[in-house]
């Protein structure tokens, strides 16, 4: 077998507004050191997949971006319009499987931040030897606290592996938590963050599309004829005009029984929202976090995010303060799940839009 | 007799930080609509004192801004070093009686706002006729709320006017009050802000330097001896390497028994503060103000300023949140009385001095 990487660059990241704008999201941007999220997703993979065995999925928009943080020789394959994770996943494996009927695909959301290198590919590796028994692998985080913004995963019999890393059947899918229930799940020990990364045999995952997608898979062999030809360009705006906006845990891996999931070692961080900061840089004595030039009296618990220039405090605490070009952001720590609607409000603006 | 202006612009303005910086304070921003207070005071005494009846004080290192901001045929006279409020006047009293032994002198800080300006030139003018009788007059605005950040006069027994605007015996300068000494104040309705606003004739004012500040007032007339000569640079660091830094309420008016009292009845605002935006600016329905884009969801009390882009808030309440050149201010609105050590902090800070 072959192993390909597919990185997933559809992300809108709202939540990262003002760095992150409609024309440059979250993972085209430097949240951490000087290289964006999808630079550091190739790099991470790298060693098991080399530049030429990486493909990169987005909706056209991106073109620019992407070129200019990737170079000229990266494979790139666009979608007229993002269309949630299924269509992309289904996209990329008729891409896979005209070139290699053979391969395996491991599927990596861009966006993530995953700092233990090692441990990652070794978690790769196993879910590659799962993959090469037709099985459909996701792969699972150990939660460190009872998080309600993630999906779980109730683990079921060891299948593989020891220590730190193991191989189980799927017991079941579970949708984002109660606090309470995220408790119970952080306690009971079986159960796994839902990380979005996935690794499987191109024909494995395509049989599930004919299962459980039966018309999108019709459109996407139909497209499939048509790769390399002149009409390719033609069938792709086709394959999208009627292609659901689904992600592939709801439309495939919640139904298929063929299903494993690899619960890794490795650190991971999905870097939902400008708290994210606070697992990645060390606070001063009064709690603040901070990327830039940051001073502060009197303030505490705060994260402070400046493209450039100084951010200055005054006896304020708990709030997100972001300068990103032409926009200042401040915002309560607690608030940050509504960053939509306040996007919302500046869409509305009579100037605002120009400032998404 | 002749009136001349003195406007004074010596002030820090560190509370306007970042808008003011070291070298551009308060006094020369535009903090409402396209003048700086600078020029706003210079036009509003100009149907009393035009151009040429108008001397600007200050120090020497505001030269090029007020070149820039009055033109080149303002009449300056920088100061060696800023050394509070009575060696300025006593400079321009020196200044002015060589012009013209019989001035009049108005005195006016040069970042105050009066928007009503016919109401103002009243005042001066009715001060003005107290001034031919010898005395230094103070003028006092009316207290519209229990301010403990201005000194107050209490005022004597009224000796001419009517209706809103009146002349009075002074009976006492008062300082800085508690907030229930303030409050006892405003009910009692004889006490009125010292607003830092003068106008005597020069040769009153310089014998009352003569009699209370003997030393300087020696100084200042053999300053006198060197005006237009080869000397006078000389002569003027070695009156200021000597100077008391003192206001002058306390080196003269607090002692002189020839003082009066205009109660006018303009508007006033020392612009003491961001929070002085909140008595110019219509807020919004959830009590924001805003100068510049400002777009919130589910924030109130605001006060927002910023000279380009956008500031956006989210589920804040009572903060000031300034954005100005290279620095973004936010700050509890009550806390805004530490902004001196602030700045402190970022002065000691690595890199932070440059951005003061």
């Amino acid at each position: 077998m072959s192993l390909y990487a597919v990185i997933l660059c559809g992300g809108r990241g709202e939540r990262f507004w003002p760095k992150s704008r409609r024309t440059l999201p979250k993972q085209f941007i430097a949240l951490f050191g000087r290289n964006s999220l999808t630079q550091e997703t190739s790099a991470r993979i790298r060693p098991l997949c080399p530049p030429e065995r990486q493909l990169f999925v987005a909706p056209a928009e991106f073109e620019v971006v992407l070129r200019r943080q990737l170079g000229p020789r990266a494979c790139l394959a666009f979608e007229p319009v993002g269309r949630n994770t299924a269509p992309a996943i289904g996209l990329a494996a008729v891409y896979l499987q005209r070139q290699d009927p053979d391969s395996t695909m491991v599927v990596l959301p861009a966006d993530h931040l995953i700092e233990d290198r090692p441990g990652f590919l070794k978690a790769v590796r196993m879910g590659a030897q799962l993959a090469q028994q037709g099985l459909l692998v996701t792969f699972g985080i150990r939660p460190d606290r009872p998080d309600t913004g993630y999906g779980y995963i109730q683990l079921g019999r060891k299948t593989a592996g020891k220590a730190r890393l193991t191989a189980h059947r799927v017991q079941a899918f579970k949708e984002k938590p109660s606090p309470a229930r995220a408790r119970a799940y952080l306690a009971a020990g079986n159960y796994v963050w839902n990380s979005g990364m996935f690794i499987w045999r191109v024909d494995a995952i395509l049989a599930a599309f004919r299962e459980f997608m039966p018309e999108f898979h019709a459109k996407l062999e139909e497209f499939a004829t048509a790769i390399g030809t002149r009409r390719e360009k033609q069938a792709l705006a086709h394959l999208y005009r009627g292609a659901p906006s689904i992600s592939i845990d709801y439309a495939v891996m919640e139904k298929a029984d063929n299903v494993a999931c690899v619960r890794g070692a490795f650190d991971w961080d999905d870097v939902g929202s400008w708290l994210a900061l606070v697992r990645h840089i060390k606070p001063d004595s009064a709690g603040n976090v901070a990327s830039g030039l940051f001073v502060s009296k009197d303030s505490t618990n705060c994260v402070a995010d400046s493209d450039s220039g100084i951010v200055a405090a005054l006896g304020v605490k708990n709030l997100v303060i972001v300068r990103a070009g032409d926009a200042v952001l401040v915002a309560d720590r607690k608030r940050l799940g509504q960053m939509k609607q306040l996007l919302a409000e500046i869409a509305g603006h009579a100037v605002g839009g120009r400032h998404l």
